[in-house]
């Protein structure tokens, strides 16, 4: 089995070494990362820009490809360019942080894994709740697991595994569910300030609202610390809403 | 009725300019856009740096705010900072090229209307699908139509139109049709290059590759010159997959 790692984090952040570890147990592991930290990109791919590709050392030994683009970038370079054929998987992470939610749009980690699905690959992205998480142990044994699962059945073409671990050891972990994607959502506040030449700017803040309280969603599970595993698509489409606009009168032929 | 326009071109474009100006005829608008060109940057936000906001004159006279950041920064600033109150709707273009298929997922354009629709704002997405286009005349028309149609019929929470309108004059354009997000995707090539220093560089390129054949997607309506309407939404969840899950046992409580 061969697995492509990537993150958003980058490939010098301790969380793509994790990874990349756990599944060097079941797998030849091909690591294509962002030089730098892509938090927050979105899908972002560069067009406006070349990129460039180099060789990425960590502890003195090769450690894999780093790339001066966005974590999809990697997964399309790493797949056309480095690989040169489709891995039997693709793992984003493991990032710090959680992509619950609206998060998931936002999210630099999921994006690789769901480009992944676009060049039909199956795929997970997979976070630790916390933005100071240190210990990734528990989170590589699950990435470790959930890749066998997803090698066993399948997953039906253009779908990928949305996961988030709570932060926390083994055994204070709850369990395992499969969940939705909530609703919860960020209300936004701008917190404005002063530069020393006296322009204005402001920096994004802000807190998730929560909306629900089924457990299975992905928002509750990791409260109630589950780990929560998503499957996410790409069909954007709003199937009801595409029927209910028959009523709007605005065909024409 | 109040509309926030904006885009990803950026707001020196020629087409958030006709948009403003067909939307002037129905509504007060406020234009809150890029100060750079956005495009692909999927739905990028920004938080690793803090953002500026600076009045923009065009031809002489004040024609909105610029932002230094992405098309999702400019719908939460434009909302709330710069008018400090939701508008009745959000309206993203006029893009110079199709935003269909997984293009929707790469776009700026859409997920600026994406970002109006998470922020419970009707929003639509508009695009004219060239990258050549500089007639925006019959788009800036569809805009105004579809603006007044989603205040008539209103759109569920979390749904928005995503609107490609072909690059010809109006009577040439074929009709109008709601469609689904088509299935057809990139075939990506690298084109690699070599810079004056020896060191290799790539660019993203590659062809669209279409699957289906059905008028009632977003791709094929465009191909037949027809005006495509895709209502889509955010709910990432894979709903079947969710349900099938539940024969993998990988659940623990």
């Amino acid at each position: 089995m061969k697995i492509l790692v990537t993150n958003d984090d980058g490939i010098d952040s301790p969380g793509i070494s994790a990874l990349a570890e756990a599944l060097r147990e079941i797998a030849e592991v091909i690591v294509v990362a962002p030089s730098e930290e892509q938090s927050a990109v979105g899908h972002g791919i560069t067009m406006k820009y070349p990129l460039r590709v180099f060789r990425y050392r960590k502890n003195g030994a090769f450690f894999g490809y780093a790339v001066e683009g966005t974590p999809a970038d990697c997964v399309k370079m790493g797949i056309r360019n480095i690989m040169g054929e489709s891995p039997d998987l693709v793992i984003s992470g493991i990032n710090h942080g959680s992509n619950t939610a609206i998060n998931i749009i936002y999210s630099g980690t999921v994006s690789a894994a769901r480009e992944a699905a676009i060049m039909d690959v199956s795929a997970i992205a997979i976070s630790v709740t916390s933005h100071d998480a240190t210990d990734f142990t528990y989170a590589g044994k699950v990435a470790k697991m959930l890749a066998q699962r997803v090698t066993e059945h399948g997953l039906p073409r253009g779908t990928l595994l949305n996961v988030n671990v709570p932060n926390f050891p083994e055994n204070k972990i709850a369990g395992i569910l499969v969940t939705k994607q909530s609703k919860a959502k960020w209300d936004d506040i701008y917190e404005k300030r002063v530069d020393p030449y006296g322009r204005d700017y402001y920096w994004l803040t802000g807190k998730l609202i929560e909306i629900e309280n089924e457990l299975h969603t992905d928002q509750a599970a990791i409260k109630n610390k589950f780990v929560s595993v998503t499957p996410i698509h790409f069909d954007l489409t709003d199937h009801e809403t595409f029927e209910a606009m028959k009523s709007w009168n605005i065909e024409k032929r």
